[in-house]
Protein backbone atom coordinates (compact mmCIF):
# COMPACT_ATOMS: atom_id res chain seq x y z
CA UNK A 1 0.00 0.00 0.00
CA UNK A 2 1.21 3.11 -0.98
CA UNK A 3 2.27 5.89 1.86
CA UNK A 4 0.88 9.89 0.30
CA UNK A 5 3.26 12.51 1.79
CA UNK A 6 1.36 15.50 1.73
CA UNK A 7 3.58 18.44 2.45
CA UNK A 8 3.39 22.15 2.00
CA UNK A 9 6.83 24.32 0.88
CA UNK A 10 6.51 27.00 3.97
CA UNK A 11 6.13 24.02 6.34
CA UNK A 12 9.18 23.90 8.64
CA UNK A 13 8.70 20.45 9.80
CA UNK A 14 7.47 19.59 5.96
CA UNK A 15 11.88 20.06 5.41
CA UNK A 16 13.37 17.57 7.46
CA UNK A 17 10.39 15.17 6.59
CA UNK A 18 11.19 15.93 2.58
CA UNK A 19 15.28 15.55 2.99
CA UNK A 20 14.59 11.95 4.61
CA UNK A 21 11.59 10.30 3.12
CA UNK A 22 13.26 8.57 0.21
CA UNK A 23 15.66 6.82 2.24
CA UNK A 24 13.00 6.16 4.86
CA UNK A 25 10.86 4.66 2.50
CA UNK A 26 13.74 1.99 0.76
CA UNK A 27 14.48 1.01 3.91
CA UNK A 28 10.95 0.26 4.65
CA UNK A 29 10.35 -0.88 1.48
CA UNK A 30 6.80 1.55 1.14
CA UNK A 31 6.61 3.35 -1.99
CA UNK A 32 5.55 7.34 -1.77
CA UNK A 33 3.25 8.95 -3.56
CA UNK A 34 4.07 13.03 -3.66
CA UNK A 35 0.94 15.02 -2.74
CA UNK A 36 1.84 19.16 -2.39
CA UNK A 37 -0.80 21.50 -1.23
CA UNK A 38 -1.33 24.68 0.76
CA UNK A 39 -2.00 25.67 4.35
CA UNK A 40 -2.83 29.12 3.39
CA UNK A 41 -6.53 28.04 3.04
CA UNK A 42 -6.83 25.56 5.79
CA UNK A 43 -5.14 27.82 8.55
CA UNK A 44 -7.49 30.66 7.28
CA UNK A 45 -10.99 27.98 8.09
CA UNK A 46 -9.42 28.00 11.56
CA UNK A 47 -9.46 31.79 11.26
CA UNK A 48 -5.44 32.31 11.01
CA UNK A 49 -4.13 34.38 8.76
CA UNK A 50 -0.44 33.71 10.09
CA UNK A 51 1.30 30.39 11.05
CA UNK A 52 0.29 29.12 13.76
CA UNK A 53 4.66 29.38 15.14
CA UNK A 54 4.03 32.86 14.68
CA UNK A 55 0.14 33.91 16.46
CA UNK A 56 1.67 31.50 19.27
CA UNK A 57 5.02 32.68 20.58
CA UNK A 58 5.67 30.38 22.76
CA UNK A 59 4.98 26.90 20.34
CA UNK A 60 7.08 28.72 17.67
CA UNK A 61 10.03 29.52 19.95
CA UNK A 62 10.03 25.67 20.88
CA UNK A 63 9.27 24.90 17.47
CA UNK A 64 12.68 26.34 15.87
CA UNK A 65 14.58 24.73 18.82
CA UNK A 66 13.24 21.24 17.99
CA UNK A 67 13.51 21.73 14.09
CA UNK A 68 17.17 22.83 14.82
CA UNK A 69 18.03 19.56 17.40
CA UNK A 70 16.28 17.68 14.77
CA UNK A 71 18.15 19.23 11.68
CA UNK A 72 21.04 18.30 13.62
CA UNK A 73 20.44 15.14 13.92
CA UNK A 74 19.92 14.43 10.83
CA UNK A 75 22.94 16.58 9.51
CA UNK A 76 20.98 18.60 7.96
CA UNK A 77 22.04 22.20 7.50
CA UNK A 78 19.30 24.99 8.58
CA UNK A 79 19.19 28.88 8.42
CA UNK A 80 16.30 30.54 9.92
CA UNK A 81 14.35 31.73 7.25
CA UNK A 82 14.06 36.02 7.40
CA UNK A 83 10.26 35.68 6.00
CA UNK A 84 8.32 33.00 7.37
CA UNK A 85 6.26 31.55 6.40
CA UNK A 86 6.88 31.92 3.07
CA UNK A 87 4.52 31.70 -0.39
CA UNK A 88 5.13 28.38 -1.94
CA UNK A 89 2.40 28.88 -3.95
CA UNK A 90 4.82 28.60 -7.43
CA UNK A 91 6.20 26.14 -6.47
CA UNK A 92 3.58 23.84 -5.31
CA UNK A 93 1.97 24.50 -8.92
CA UNK A 94 4.78 23.54 -9.89
CA UNK A 95 4.89 20.22 -8.24
CA UNK A 96 1.20 19.51 -8.35
CA UNK A 97 1.23 19.24 -12.19
CA UNK A 98 4.76 16.89 -12.14
CA UNK A 99 3.68 14.62 -8.96
CA UNK A 100 4.38 11.50 -10.71
CA UNK A 101 7.75 12.96 -12.82
CA UNK A 102 11.12 11.07 -11.51
CA UNK A 103 12.49 14.55 -11.22
CA UNK A 104 10.32 15.31 -8.66
CA UNK A 105 11.63 14.88 -5.61
CA UNK A 106 15.02 16.45 -6.78
CA UNK A 107 13.08 19.70 -7.49
CA UNK A 108 11.35 19.45 -4.13
CA UNK A 109 14.48 18.77 -2.18
CA UNK A 110 15.93 22.34 -3.92
CA UNK A 111 12.71 23.99 -3.23
CA UNK A 112 13.02 23.30 0.57
CA UNK A 113 16.91 24.02 0.88
CA UNK A 114 16.28 27.72 -1.09
CA UNK A 115 13.64 27.86 1.64
CA UNK A 116 15.23 26.51 5.22
CA UNK A 117 18.96 26.65 4.47
CA UNK A 118 19.85 29.17 2.03
CA UNK A 119 17.13 31.79 3.33
CA UNK A 120 16.06 32.17 -0.67
CA UNK A 121 12.52 33.83 -1.76
CA UNK A 122 11.01 30.97 -2.88
CA UNK A 123 8.15 32.84 -4.39
CA UNK A 124 10.60 34.05 -7.11
CA UNK A 125 10.76 32.49 -10.58
CA UNK A 126 14.61 33.35 -10.68
CA UNK A 127 14.62 31.00 -7.36
CA UNK A 128 12.09 28.37 -8.36
CA UNK A 129 14.18 28.38 -12.05
CA UNK A 130 17.19 27.52 -9.93
CA UNK A 131 15.36 24.66 -8.39
CA UNK A 132 14.08 23.14 -11.59
CA UNK A 133 17.71 23.19 -13.13
CA UNK A 134 18.83 21.64 -10.10
CA UNK A 135 16.28 18.97 -10.90
CA UNK A 136 17.78 18.66 -14.96
CA UNK A 137 14.72 20.32 -16.24
CA UNK A 138 13.51 23.35 -18.64
CA UNK A 139 12.63 26.17 -16.42
CA UNK A 140 10.78 27.77 -19.21
CA UNK A 141 8.19 25.08 -20.30
CA UNK A 142 7.51 23.82 -16.84
CA UNK A 143 7.19 27.45 -15.86
CA UNK A 144 4.77 28.24 -18.82
CA UNK A 145 2.94 24.84 -17.81
CA UNK A 146 1.94 26.20 -14.42
CA UNK A 147 0.42 29.34 -15.93
CA UNK A 148 -2.82 27.56 -17.35
CA UNK A 149 -6.47 27.39 -15.32
CA UNK A 150 -5.64 24.06 -15.11
CA UNK A 151 -2.23 23.88 -13.11
CA UNK A 152 -4.00 26.06 -11.17
CA UNK A 153 -7.18 24.59 -10.50
CA UNK A 154 -5.31 21.48 -9.95
CA UNK A 155 -3.24 22.54 -6.49
CA UNK A 156 -6.81 23.80 -5.50
CA UNK A 157 -8.58 20.39 -5.90
CA UNK A 158 -5.47 18.91 -4.16
CA UNK A 159 -6.21 21.44 -1.20
CA UNK A 160 -9.93 20.74 -1.48
CA UNK A 161 -9.11 17.03 -1.26
CA UNK A 162 -6.53 18.00 2.01
CA UNK A 163 -9.43 19.12 4.16
CA UNK A 164 -11.58 16.15 2.79
CA UNK A 165 -9.10 13.64 4.62
CA UNK A 166 -9.02 15.78 7.38
CA UNK A 167 -5.55 17.20 6.93
CA UNK A 168 -4.67 20.39 9.32
CA UNK A 169 -1.14 20.47 9.65
CA UNK A 170 1.99 19.36 7.54
CA UNK A 171 3.78 17.34 6.84
CA UNK A 172 0.84 14.31 6.67
CA UNK A 173 1.51 10.91 5.85
CA UNK A 174 -1.56 9.09 4.37
CA UNK A 175 -2.32 5.47 4.18
CA UNK A 176 -5.59 4.09 2.87
CA UNK A 177 -7.35 7.02 4.77
CA UNK A 178 -5.37 6.88 7.87
CA UNK A 179 -4.07 10.33 8.56
CA UNK A 180 -0.78 10.69 10.92
CA UNK A 181 0.68 14.24 11.15
CA UNK A 182 3.96 15.18 11.38
CA UNK A 183 7.70 14.26 10.59
CA UNK A 184 8.02 11.83 13.78
CA UNK A 185 4.94 9.76 12.61
CA UNK A 186 6.56 9.26 9.05
CA UNK A 187 7.66 6.17 10.48
CA UNK A 188 3.83 4.98 11.93
CA UNK A 189 2.45 5.49 8.63
CA UNK A 190 4.84 2.99 6.69
CA UNK A 191 4.27 0.48 9.41
CA UNK A 192 0.81 1.10 8.62
CA UNK A 193 1.41 0.79 5.46
CA UNK A 194 3.21 -2.29 5.67
CA UNK A 195 0.45 -4.08 8.32
CA UNK A 196 -2.57 -2.28 7.79
CA UNK A 197 -2.96 -2.38 11.02
CA UNK A 198 -1.13 -4.41 13.56
CA UNK A 199 -3.49 -3.99 16.30
CA UNK A 200 -6.86 -2.38 15.50
CA UNK A 201 -7.05 0.89 17.68
CA UNK A 202 -10.23 1.15 19.15
CA UNK A 203 -12.43 3.69 21.39
CA UNK A 204 -15.03 2.95 23.67
CA UNK B 1 20.96 14.39 34.85
CA UNK B 2 17.10 14.08 35.53
CA UNK B 3 14.71 14.56 33.31
CA UNK B 4 11.42 16.86 34.37
CA UNK B 5 8.39 15.13 33.42
CA UNK B 6 5.31 17.87 33.17
CA UNK B 7 2.17 16.43 33.25
CA UNK B 8 -1.45 17.72 33.83
CA UNK B 9 -4.44 15.18 34.08
CA UNK B 10 -6.75 16.00 31.99
CA UNK B 11 -4.50 16.34 28.74
CA UNK B 12 -4.88 12.90 26.80
CA UNK B 13 -1.42 12.75 25.21
CA UNK B 14 0.39 13.13 28.90
CA UNK B 15 -2.13 9.45 29.89
CA UNK B 16 0.75 7.10 27.55
CA UNK B 17 3.30 9.15 28.68
CA UNK B 18 2.53 9.26 32.50
CA UNK B 19 1.47 4.74 31.96
CA UNK B 20 4.92 4.19 30.11
CA UNK B 21 7.58 6.79 31.70
CA UNK B 22 9.13 4.34 34.29
CA UNK B 23 9.33 1.37 32.31
CA UNK B 24 11.43 3.73 29.60
CA UNK B 25 13.42 5.66 32.05
CA UNK B 26 14.52 2.80 33.91
CA UNK B 27 15.43 1.20 30.06
CA UNK B 28 17.85 4.36 29.39
CA UNK B 29 18.63 4.95 32.76
CA UNK B 30 17.36 8.18 33.62
CA UNK B 31 15.87 9.42 36.91
CA UNK B 32 12.57 11.27 36.36
CA UNK B 33 11.01 14.10 38.73
CA UNK B 34 7.06 14.26 38.09
CA UNK B 35 6.05 17.85 38.12
CA UNK B 36 2.47 17.97 38.11
CA UNK B 37 0.83 21.75 36.63
CA UNK B 38 -2.59 22.95 35.26
CA UNK B 39 -2.71 23.90 31.14
CA UNK B 40 -5.51 25.89 31.95
CA UNK B 41 -4.11 28.79 33.14
CA UNK B 42 -1.22 28.38 30.03
CA UNK B 43 -3.93 28.23 27.50
CA UNK B 44 -5.83 31.31 28.86
CA UNK B 45 -2.76 33.55 27.99
CA UNK B 46 -3.24 32.10 24.66
CA UNK B 47 -6.64 33.12 24.60
CA UNK B 48 -8.45 30.24 24.85
CA UNK B 49 -11.12 28.70 26.93
CA UNK B 50 -11.41 24.96 26.01
CA UNK B 51 -8.88 22.53 25.02
CA UNK B 52 -7.78 23.37 21.61
CA UNK B 53 -8.73 20.10 20.60
CA UNK B 54 -12.59 21.14 21.13
CA UNK B 55 -11.76 24.57 19.54
CA UNK B 56 -10.28 22.97 16.16
CA UNK B 57 -12.54 20.31 15.31
CA UNK B 58 -10.12 18.66 12.55
CA UNK B 59 -6.97 18.38 15.28
CA UNK B 60 -9.26 16.82 18.06
CA UNK B 61 -10.80 14.12 15.26
CA UNK B 62 -6.67 13.26 14.41
CA UNK B 63 -6.13 13.35 18.01
CA UNK B 64 -8.71 11.13 19.62
CA UNK B 65 -7.70 8.63 17.32
CA UNK B 66 -3.71 9.16 16.91
CA UNK B 67 -4.28 8.53 20.76
CA UNK B 68 -5.99 4.94 20.14
CA UNK B 69 -3.36 4.28 17.76
CA UNK B 70 -0.55 4.85 20.81
CA UNK B 71 -2.93 3.52 23.04
CA UNK B 72 -3.27 -0.31 20.89
CA UNK B 73 0.31 0.02 20.10
CA UNK B 74 0.97 0.11 24.15
CA UNK B 75 -1.92 -2.39 25.04
CA UNK B 76 -3.18 0.38 27.20
CA UNK B 77 -7.01 0.37 27.45
CA UNK B 78 -8.55 3.71 26.42
CA UNK B 79 -12.15 5.11 26.48
CA UNK B 80 -13.08 8.72 25.34
CA UNK B 81 -13.60 10.49 28.37
CA UNK B 82 -17.58 11.65 28.20
CA UNK B 83 -16.38 15.10 29.53
CA UNK B 84 -13.33 16.48 28.09
CA UNK B 85 -11.12 18.20 29.18
CA UNK B 86 -11.50 17.17 32.55
CA UNK B 87 -11.26 19.05 35.49
CA UNK B 88 -7.63 17.76 37.30
CA UNK B 89 -7.18 20.54 40.34
CA UNK B 90 -7.67 18.38 42.92
CA UNK B 91 -5.82 15.65 42.27
CA UNK B 92 -2.81 18.04 40.85
CA UNK B 93 -2.64 19.82 44.23
CA UNK B 94 -2.46 16.33 45.69
CA UNK B 95 0.16 15.74 43.19
CA UNK B 96 2.15 18.49 43.73
CA UNK B 97 2.34 17.98 47.32
CA UNK B 98 3.66 14.80 47.42
CA UNK B 99 5.79 14.83 44.14
CA UNK B 100 9.04 12.98 45.73
CA UNK B 101 6.94 10.65 47.36
CA UNK B 102 7.47 6.95 46.44
CA UNK B 103 3.74 6.28 46.06
CA UNK B 104 3.13 9.45 43.68
CA UNK B 105 3.72 7.53 40.16
CA UNK B 106 0.84 4.52 41.29
CA UNK B 107 -1.41 7.81 42.25
CA UNK B 108 -1.20 9.55 39.09
CA UNK B 109 -1.38 6.37 37.09
CA UNK B 110 -4.58 5.91 39.54
CA UNK B 111 -6.14 9.19 38.03
CA UNK B 112 -4.80 8.70 34.41
CA UNK B 113 -6.82 4.59 34.42
CA UNK B 114 -9.88 6.92 36.39
CA UNK B 115 -9.95 9.46 33.42
CA UNK B 116 -9.09 7.84 29.98
CA UNK B 117 -9.74 4.18 30.93
CA UNK B 118 -12.56 4.16 33.44
CA UNK B 119 -14.53 7.60 32.36
CA UNK B 120 -14.42 8.98 35.81
CA UNK B 121 -14.74 12.37 36.98
CA UNK B 122 -11.32 13.47 38.32
CA UNK B 123 -12.17 16.02 40.33
CA UNK B 124 -14.85 14.52 42.71
CA UNK B 125 -13.31 14.22 45.85
CA UNK B 126 -14.59 10.16 45.65
CA UNK B 127 -12.53 9.10 42.73
CA UNK B 128 -9.35 11.00 43.96
CA UNK B 129 -10.40 9.23 47.41
CA UNK B 130 -10.21 5.81 45.71
CA UNK B 131 -7.05 6.82 43.78
CA UNK B 132 -5.22 7.47 46.72
CA UNK B 133 -6.38 4.28 48.21
CA UNK B 134 -5.17 2.53 45.07
CA UNK B 135 -1.81 4.53 46.00
CA UNK B 136 -2.05 2.36 49.53
CA UNK B 137 -2.41 5.80 51.00
CA UNK B 138 -4.86 7.53 53.72
CA UNK B 139 -6.77 9.66 51.23
CA UNK B 140 -8.74 11.45 54.73
CA UNK B 141 -5.02 12.65 55.99
CA UNK B 142 -3.76 13.63 52.35
CA UNK B 143 -7.03 15.25 50.69
CA UNK B 144 -7.01 17.33 54.24
CA UNK B 145 -3.12 18.70 53.22
CA UNK B 146 -4.69 20.03 50.23
CA UNK B 147 -7.07 22.54 51.30
CA UNK B 148 -3.75 24.24 52.90
CA UNK B 149 -3.01 27.76 51.38
CA UNK B 150 0.59 26.59 50.99
CA UNK B 151 -0.66 23.42 48.94
CA UNK B 152 -2.56 26.01 46.73
CA UNK B 153 0.14 27.87 46.45
CA UNK B 154 2.85 25.27 45.33
CA UNK B 155 0.44 24.36 42.54
CA UNK B 156 0.15 27.72 41.34
CA UNK B 157 4.14 28.47 41.36
CA UNK B 158 4.75 25.56 39.67
CA UNK B 159 2.74 26.00 36.73
CA UNK B 160 4.28 29.80 36.93
CA UNK B 161 7.21 27.79 36.57
CA UNK B 162 5.98 25.72 33.49
CA UNK B 163 5.38 29.33 31.82
CA UNK B 164 8.70 30.45 32.51
CA UNK B 165 10.08 27.25 31.17
CA UNK B 166 8.21 27.81 27.94
CA UNK B 167 6.03 24.92 28.74
CA UNK B 168 2.35 25.84 26.55
CA UNK B 169 1.89 21.69 25.94
CA UNK B 170 1.66 18.46 28.18
CA UNK B 171 3.15 16.09 28.22
CA UNK B 172 6.46 18.10 28.25
CA UNK B 173 10.23 16.91 29.70
CA UNK B 174 12.92 19.43 30.60
CA UNK B 175 16.15 18.68 30.95
CA UNK B 176 18.74 21.46 32.14
CA UNK B 177 16.44 23.94 30.67
CA UNK B 178 16.15 22.22 27.34
CA UNK B 179 12.37 21.86 26.43
CA UNK B 180 11.05 18.79 24.94
CA UNK B 181 7.02 18.95 23.93
CA UNK B 182 5.02 15.69 23.26
CA UNK B 183 4.85 12.17 24.74
CA UNK B 184 6.54 11.47 21.03
CA UNK B 185 9.21 13.52 22.85
CA UNK B 186 10.19 11.31 25.45
CA UNK B 187 13.09 9.22 24.11
CA UNK B 188 14.82 12.36 22.75
CA UNK B 189 14.58 14.51 26.30
CA UNK B 190 16.41 10.71 27.98
CA UNK B 191 19.18 10.75 25.19
CA UNK B 192 19.72 14.46 25.61
CA UNK B 193 19.70 13.82 29.37
CA UNK B 194 22.45 11.15 28.79
CA UNK B 195 24.70 12.77 26.11
CA UNK B 196 23.71 16.29 26.93
CA UNK B 197 23.65 17.24 23.74
CA UNK B 198 25.46 14.65 20.94
CA UNK B 199 25.44 17.50 18.49
CA UNK B 200 25.09 21.02 19.32
CA UNK B 201 21.92 22.43 17.14
CA UNK B 202 22.64 25.71 15.68
CA UNK B 203 20.28 28.30 13.84
CA UNK B 204 22.15 30.68 11.32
Amino acid sequence: MAVEFWFEFASTYSYPAAMRIEAAAAQHGVSIVWRPFLLGPIFKQEGWNDSPFNIYPAKGRYMWRDLARICADLELPLRKPSVFPRNGLLAARVACLHADAAWLPAFVRAVYRANFSRDQDISAVAVVTDCLQQAGQNPQTVLAATESPEAKEKLRQQTERAIQLGIFGAPSFVVNGELFWGNDRMESAFRWALTNPPRQPTIG
